[in-house]
């Protein structure tokens, strides 16, 4: 990888003081439950007893995939860029749920396969025309790969200098659970039964021929083993997009909301390259999707919501994020027991 | 009771073209899940295929407990007062998340112990100064029961006249847990130890110190069944007032939010009396409280949030709002297939 990131871990020196102060709050000890490890876990981001969510922001990276040819999605190809001009016209569920709560929609043309008209909140930054299929060879080169990730950390960067301070990654790409099946299965070592889901929808039959075509692909590869080389092999554009994304708004210290399983596969490579990108993320949800309630044990983290989501797209990310605003609100704006002169 | 209600169980008309309209979403089928049945159930509470939600308002009962001065919580009782005065000044959770969604919050004084100054945000309907310990009497008579009932009805009649369609009650009320755990065990007839929790913060020692008080009240009283003979014996005035509240909404075909076990207790009396009251109950969140799970169980319900809350006050459903509005919003913003030329 040509670029490098510098990611510091939390400073503990807050620690103390935040809890504190979580523990002044007019309610009983610890009542507001995950909301106060997630005050706590925003505070330390910042590095402030008053932290605070700055124009919050969603890049969805949209990718095509060379496998989606093999009919291990129940939607055809043509449905990414479909979909891109659905979230560009307002009408997608993230479209809808951004708006709602004001959370600034960027669609990243990451790689997908048909050319895309120009639209203001479109920013194209193609990689190729899809990936290959991994059947065959790599979806992508190395050179690819490192490209993808460099332009993933531009973009994000490009969003902190206009002063965003929160931001999540959704993506759209017929076929990239296998991707997110195979990022999974090669990096954490979990069997591949276990990491391959029904995606957007598929039945028995087609789930057990999704599962033998992802057999076969890593039968072709052998052993491959770095994040990089199974990012390269297995992945997608739009992955390798997301893994830079993560690692550049780690190194600025911004909030990272994580969404489903496509979302923490594209973690998982940034993890395996710099663990401590994990202290700035926020899990926004726990997918229906097969394997991310293991992905997320990986981690050893816990998600906000729980609601069998598996529409990608940025849509729990978006759905969470009134929590975020909660958990900084409780910090900044409740009574202590003191202020309030309530008994404790 | 000298009231009565009618409350229409949901008509299935609309159900087909409900989801009809939710799977022509450019989504892959279910994927929104648990929001989908959420969208379902709101456009069946108010009959529409383009439900809206207006005026959301939060109700806190608030009332004292003369069990409460045998040592069943962590804070003397002094603490109902105060944290009402906490409510009105705006520095309580509530307060702060009720503000973040623009949520009307409303405080009833349901029995609170001492008397309050009046506040434009305070509605004096106090039954009596606190109930009576029901380890040696009932803790309110049957005709204060009903006042409460009559009260809580007409508290929401009155939202409804000012344009309200969705609504949630919180309450406030140091020793209601114990008044919780009781109607739980006595009308679903769990075993007394699994409806009793830590409330505010009990260590093991009070928690067993706890129970014993219960199983003496019980014990005192003898073999009480009726739904209204449990609540007069066993209950609070606030949690009486919760109880016409509900049954109210749910005649008027309002959404009612419901909050956690404390609010999960009145409604499984309001259920008793009228099992039709849950078609208009979204549950917001499971607490952390022992007991809750189980009474949804016994409800046969999923709530949306699992954030280990145990705060009451309505907090739960304020921050479970959002997810309404989102539901609400895709059923009437999203683009379909075919709107949105997307193959599927």
């Amino acid at each position: 990888m040509s670029i490098t990131f510098t990611i510091a871990p939390h400073s503990p020196n807050l620690v103390g003081a935040l809890q504190t102060k979580i523990d002044q709050k007019t309610k009983p000890l610890g009542s507001l439950g995950q909301l106060e490890d997630l005050a706590l876990q925003i505070g330390l981001c910042q590095n402030s007893l008053t932290p605070e969510i700055n124009k919050p922001s969603i890049l969805i990276f949209a990718g095509d995939h060379g496998i989606a040819e093999s009919g291990v999605s129940a939607y055809p190809q043509s449905v990414t860029a479909q979909m891109v001009a659905n979230f560009l016209q307002g009408g997608a569920a993230i479209s809808v749920f951004a708006r709602q709560h004001q959370i600034e929609l960027l669609i990243v043309d990451a790689g997908v396969k048909t050319d895309l008209a120009n639209h203001p909140k479109l920013i194209k930054a193609k990689i190729g025309h899809g990936t290959q299929s991994f059947l065959t060879q790599p979806a992508m080169t190395a050179e690819e790969c490192d490209k993808a990730i460099i332009t993933g950390a531009r973009l994000v960067s490009d969003r902190h200098q206009q002063g965003c301070n929160c931001i999540g990654f959704g993506e759209m790409g017929i076929g990239n659970t296998s991707s997110a099946a195979l990022l999974m299965h090669k990096l954490t070592h979990t069997p591949l039964a276990d990491c391959v889901g029904r995606g957007t929808g598929l039945d028995d039959a087609q789930l057990l021929a999704k599962l033998a075509i992802l057999q076969q692909a890593i039968a072709h590869h052998g052993d491959i083993q770095t994040p990089l080389a199974v990012l390269a092999t297995f992945g997608g554009f739009e992955i390798a997009m997301m893994v830079g994304a993560y690692l550049q708004a780690a190194e600025l210290g911004m909030l990272i909301m994580v969404d489903g399983f496509i979302a923490s596969s594209a973690l998982l490579v940034a993890y395996r390259l710099y663990p401590q990108v994990l202290d700035y993320c926020i899990f926004s949800h726990v997918s229906h999707e097969l394997g991310h309630k293991t992905l997320l044990a990986y981690f050893n983290r816990n998600a906000l919501l729980n609601l069998d989501l598996r529409l990608g797209e940025g849509s729990g990310i978006a759905l969470a994020f009134p929590l975020l605003q909660s958990a900084v609100l409780f910090l900044n704006d409740m009574a202590s027991f003191e202020e309030a002169g309530v008994d404790h």
